[in-house]
């Protein structure tokens, strides 16, 4: 009888059991996983800078060691520039003197690697009410106690976060998505980054600011981070290129003080050692030598296609009946079902009557709560089948309610 | 002031300080890390490989998704089951019945998420008397006891294992690189494999088998792995590409029950998801149209050469000073000083004075005990190199002793 850690846990909801039964059946489409659209990948470009890198280093003796050895946590140089310039530089979320950049295998990754490294059994971390399925489960992997703080459209509420680092000395982390949020798709207000920032060090708590999707807006004004904002070395900016270059090249990156960045670094060459050197490499290529801002506002054309093209259908289907965010950028809109509804119930019944995957509100609350919302994803499917899924899920809704 | 968690342990030995700041100074030769021969990398294979991915892949509808998106636990198919071929086929460790192969970033994963999955805060694992010192590390990420065993030149000694068992209810796991161990360059005896396989099922703990090594032999004959003998599900092989591919695929596998490996699987997604696919395909590739046996036997060769000049400068400058183990494969021998010598001093002194990276073997000690032994390693200076090293260490010893 095999005896796993307390941290692995027992098995899951029954409720995502029957929604995930029916993932690979014919006619179901998905409004599940967050995933960007293949169509969006630079394939030709990575296939191009692929092939050159190895010629580059065909007259460079470092060669074989340079695309084949060891990478430790630092990242191929070439890679660690480029994104210097970007995020430190244009994006001001950094301080090329205080603050170091590392590269990971994705931002999940650094979640994993800032739990590992602040958080002991029995500390707390604060998370937005409703926050990231995979960052709640990487936290519980060290044991810490996940706690959900109130968050309206504006983010995480100041007073409620200042109630929950007052009421629990061993809070040693913050956790937050606070542009174009996973679930909700919000986007947390200059006003309340600068709150949450003079709160993380009034109580001397980390923030793990998570910006997977920041650079994927498609209305409204751009917001600085909250690294932005740091003065005093709290903040740990976390960034990927999965959803804007591709997730199959595995690669985020770390932006925080160089003392917690070298600590983090050692901990990675326990867990991976590096990344890749040739993804490294041909990765940077394609970010030194190809216009990722126009690769980025084509993305974001389409995707805007896509998110209005769900919030008209909500209009249609559901106006006056459930309430919803609107995202300005990201890949997630929250809808809120009518008062009573299980967002577990409702979500298994459109899966295995309608067809249609969408995952319940609980599945990223840390109490796991079954509340009246469930995530839409418009990321993947096409315009089309948004219309198609809207329909049958007002159609469910209605059959549901009965 | 930055709080870290008890897990990130506090500042390093002042011995391997001064070694660590003598690697890049000039006329220093290392003996010290533990990596492959850039020589021996496939690099124009893998140039090949990965070039006709992209091509083979032309006309398949799933192309950016195969190469781009992400890639689960579970890992491309094309990599696992030519993996599952070599190591549960050729290697017999698995059964494909009964048993699960993933793939990880590198078998340093595997160790890192068997340490997660199995230990709670206070649980022991075992380890031989000298050991890995990146799992020890890791394995203390996870706020376990790790606890060395007494180990002869014919592995753990069963005895001295079964009273550790005996003497702590809270052991969950022994961890062995059985096969041309790192540090010491030994291998444990099949009566001996089976020893420890019949006490782990007799006090129903689990082997986490590590055999990075194993396929690099120069003399001697095959054992076959714990894994082989396992009909119980106690035991996890893992294996790595690291040594016999290259390190900078970062791609290692496991193979253990499908209980235990649905677990680790999920386990890795919370902490990287997956490894990349081009990498994975063009890997996939190149072992299955290449012959490896053919390209590990001409490594071999090379590293034979290394072991025989390493083996030989000892026998010229230290015959009846010092004594060595003689390992039949992988990349370290093990160098016992004469008594009373620190080896922690000896490798500061050999670093700065005679300009030689060795690690003490204090560095693969659970208890960090300064003995008088260091490791020494074969695979990366040349048989030159090696020689003029031995002639260093050998007047380093006569000038330290004095």
């Amino acid at each position: 009888m095999t005896r796993f850690a307390k941290r692995i846990g027992g098995g899951i909801n029954p409720a995502y059991g029957r929604i995930f039964a029916m993932f690979d059946q014919p006619g179901v489409i998905s409004l599940g996983d967050g995933v960007p659209d293949a169509s969006t990948f630079p394939a030709a470009e990575l296939e191009k800078t692929t092939k050159e890198v190895f010629e580059d280093f065909k007259n460079d003796s470092s060669f074989t060691n340079k695309l084949f050895s060891y990478w430790e946590s630092a990242g191929v140089p070439e890679l660690v520039s480029v994104l210097e310039e970007r995020y430190m530089g244009k994006f001001e979320s950094g301080n090329p003197e205080k603050d170091t950049l590392l590269t990971f295998a994705g931002a999940q990754q650094v979640i994993d690697l800032a739990a590992r490294v602040f958080l002991d059994p029995g500390d707390t971390i604060i998370v937005e009410e409703n926050s990231y399925g995979g960052a709640i489960t990487a936290f519980r992997s060290y044991e810490a106690n996940v706690i959900g703080v109130a968050t309206d459209e504006e983010g995480i509420v100041p007073e409620a976060l200042e109630a929950a680092l007052k009421a629990d000395p061993n809070v040693k982390l913050i956790y937050t998505i606070a542009t174009f949020s996973n679930p909700m798709g919000i986007e947390t207000t200059l006003a309340r980054r600068q709150a949450m920032y003079d709160l993380a060090v009034k109580y001397d708590v980390i923030i793990l600011e998570d910006s997977p999707y920041f650079e994927l807006r498609y209305s409204g004004e751009y917001i600085p981070s909250i690294k932005s904002l740091d003065k005093t070395g709290h903040v740990i900016f976390a960034g990927s290129l999965s959803k804007i270059v591709s997730p199959g090249v595995r690669l985020g990156f770390a932006i925080g003080s160089k003392e917690i960045m070298q600590v983090i670094g050692a901990e990675k060459d326990n867990q991976t050692i590096g990344n890749p050197g040739l993804i490294q490499l041909a990765v940077a290529k394609y970010l030194r030598e190809y216009d990722l801002d126009a690769h980025i506002a084509e993305a974001c054309d389409l995707y805007r296609k896509k998110r209005d093209a769900m919030l008209k259908a909500l209009e249609n289907e559901l106006g006056g009946v459930a309430s919803w965010t609107h995202p300005e950028g990201g890949f997630f809109l929250w809808l809120t079902l009518p008062e009573g509804v299980s967002g577990d119930e409702f979500s298994a019944y459109v899966a295995e009557q309608k067809k249609v995957i969408i995952y319940p509100g609980s599945m990223y609350r840390p109490d796991g709560k079954d509340i009246n919302a469930v995530r839409l994803n418009f990321s993947v499917p096409t315009e089309e089948q948004i219309d198609e899924c809207i329909k049958r899920i007002a159609d469910g809704l209605r059959e549901f309610m009965k």
